[in-house]
């Protein structure tokens, strides 16, 4: 065990502390019921730090699970943009980020997602939450449907995302992206302002 | 229970046995943690007799799932329907099996399918082939899109059951049945039978 004495900004151990708290306190109490300060506690830095580091608890978990992509600030970029464009302009960017290099890394942090019920669990809340619920308080939805328009629009993009990049299947992976974009656009669309017919 | 005495090749109950315990088996312990010994001293026989029926640990698993789900029959029965209700019949089946008793050992199977990238591939050619080609075949949908077709309802048949079942993503998994239905059969009719957008 390292000595916690001298930890400044710019010392990779900080950021390597916190790190090794944020996958121990994430797995043993899940996303929601862990803080940034009880990890900083366990890492034995200041909160700022975490800051100065991931920026967010959001980033923190990413990194945690190996995601080195800013899933907020995408989000935020589509959520910007005129709310009867955004089912074209999400799909526009996660096919984007998942067809690039980084996607690999997603790919192996979603397998490991499903296969062990811990970090399923624990990524179960981070979308509720971070995805699902910035999507809810973003859009002006509804309050009484707003969360099954927001689990709608999970059901479809998850399974683009499984059958695409996960599982492979032929007709999916091999589309290309602008045809992906025009077919499943209007779904998201509808989900999200349409008729959900109940 | 039934006597384990005078099984041998030929006997139905020695297969039905291999099937039961497998499924127990893997439901219980994920795919990669089961062996072939484990099963064959779970159902009370020679491990020789599991390579007679199924060949290999790989296609006994793929059986354990597709007896699970039967979808053969299930399928037939959906396709047996008027081609413009099939987005609501295929929802309405997928669900009652899934919100069934033989649920929770889908989930399992299908969590150790996804985390093993040897079984993810079987898995892919089993939806490829067995539900995807299935639809095409039945359907006869335009042979220059079917596949096309095929691929978008699986990404959205895929999405559901991850996201209601496999993540258990609350605003989908509290989602009534009904109302599911009613909210993801018109995207199901529009892939199958309405405009794609290109």
């Amino acid at each position: 065990m390292m000595s916690r004495a001298g930890r400044r900004p710019g010392n990779p151990d900080t950021r390597e502390a916190i790190l090794s708290a944020a996958r121990t306190l994430f797995a043993a109490n899940g996303f929601n019921a862990t803080s940034v300060r009880q990890i900083a506690a366990a890492a034995g830095v200041d909160p700022a730090m975490i800051h100065h580091y991931f920026k967010s608890k959001d980033q923190l978990f990413l990194t945690t699970i190996q995601v080195g992509i800013d899933i907020p600030s995408k989000m935020a970029l589509v959520l910007a943009g005129d709310p009867e464009k955004f089912g074209h302009n999400l799909l526009t960017t996660v096919l984007e980020v998942w067809d690039s290099e980084d996607g690999a890394s997603l790919v192996a942090a979603f397998r490991s997602a499903l296969s062990d019920p811990t970090t399923s669990a624990m990524v179960r809340d981070f979308v509720t939450t971070a995805v699902l619920g910035t999507l809810v308080g973003a859009l002006h939805l509804a309050p009484d449907d707003a969360p099954q328009r927001a689990g709608l629009i999970g059901s479809q993009m998850l399974g683009l995302v499984v059958g695409r990049y996960i599982l492979a299947i032929p007709p999916l992976a091999a589309m290309p992206a602008d045809k992906v974009v025009a077919a499943i656009a209007p779904t998201i669309q509808r989900y999200l302002t349409g008729p959900l017919g109940f």
